[in-house]
């Protein structure tokens, strides 16, 4: 009889909540029932940003970030500068370094770190777009921010090993965010003077 | 500079996001770029449920339970009991007594709890609609099953105030779900063994 109480139409969206990460089933039932109390007014902006945002979002061309235009709003500013890359995983990884206000550079973002227990290799990541870009020349330091874990580190070690003609040859220096980060962490949830601390001490690979 | 890394698009989802209970500025930002991650197949469906919900659901004309017609499907059950009533403060209440599988009567939904401290006297809540459909007849225990807490409790008594003549005339029986439920807690929480026992072992206010 239970399951009968509930209209399809609010079963699919306790379903559809619960498919997000950290929602269980209780925590979307709840948060139905709060959509529910809402007048329509409240409630539907929420879709409609959901479904504008798949509409208009996809990737910068040049560094992967998020962006709405065919560049992204980092790689549009002319202020920026462009001898310096940094190189971080996700797109909100970049939101993590820009609230630090130490880092004046471009960005550059894998799509994700080497795991080869989770089947993801080089060329699942833009890691072939990175060598291309800083092979291309004009770029004088590589940061490597991806997450300070053993897939972050892996992946750090890659690029250093892949561009180390560069490095041998005084054209590049490759660096990685100092120690201060919590090992085993995840770059989203560091603090803005943490990281900041960590990225003014870098130190070469 | 941070906050123009963001395009609108994302941001006003954040935001949207945000205003969920229990849904931080950090949750909210996780849950968006979960969310951009997802292709268009996997991410619109929520929002479609979300505006499906809003368009299709009311509330029953006659217990204001939730419900995509005019009556709940509650009410509009033949098997059920129509000479017990159990008042609740929340449609998401019925789920929890349903799930007992103790409870074979109608309902009442009250839309809350009365709070003078919020505001909410008798007038806000579905009170004057439960007088009437007692008072109509054929009724004859009504539970109340308000949330175990001070305006739980308050509303249980001022309801039990309001039908004290028809209890005193040997019409009606007011009850109210045994001890057993968590003092201070809310029925939403409350476990399918701990509220069905605690309806079995419902007693006269």
């Amino acid at each position: 009889m239970s399951f009968a109480l509930y209209s399809p139409a609010v079963q699919r969206l306790i379903d559809e909540l619960a498919k997000l990460p950290g929602i269980g089933p209780k925590t979307a039932q709840r948060l139905t029932f709060h959509i529910l109390r809402l007048s329509k007014e409240d409630a539907l902006p929420l879709a409609e940003a959901l479904i504008e945002m798949k509409e208009v979002i996809g990737f910068c061309r040049t560094c992967f970030n998020l962006t709405d235009q065919e560049l992204c709003a980092v790689c549009r500013d002319s202020r920026r500068d462009a001898a310096l890359l940094c190189v971080v995983e996700e797109p909100s990884d970049i939101v993590s370094v820009e609230r630090t206000h130490e880092y004046k550079g471009l960005y550059h973002v894998l799509g994700g770190a080497l795991s080869p227990i989770d089947g993801i290799g080089p060329e699942r990541l833009h890691l072939a777009e990175l060598l291309a870009r800083v092979r291309k020349g004009g770029i004088t330091e590589v940061i490597v921010a991806t997450n300070p874990n053993l897939m972050g580190e892996a992946t750090a070690l890659y690029i250093a090993a892949e561009l180390k003609d560069m490095v041998e040859s005084g054209l590049l220096r490759i660096t990685r965010p100092a120690a201060g980060l919590p090992v085993g962490g995840d770059l989203e949830y560091a603090d803005e003077v943490t990281l900041g601390r960590a990225l003014k001490g870098r130190r070469d690979l």
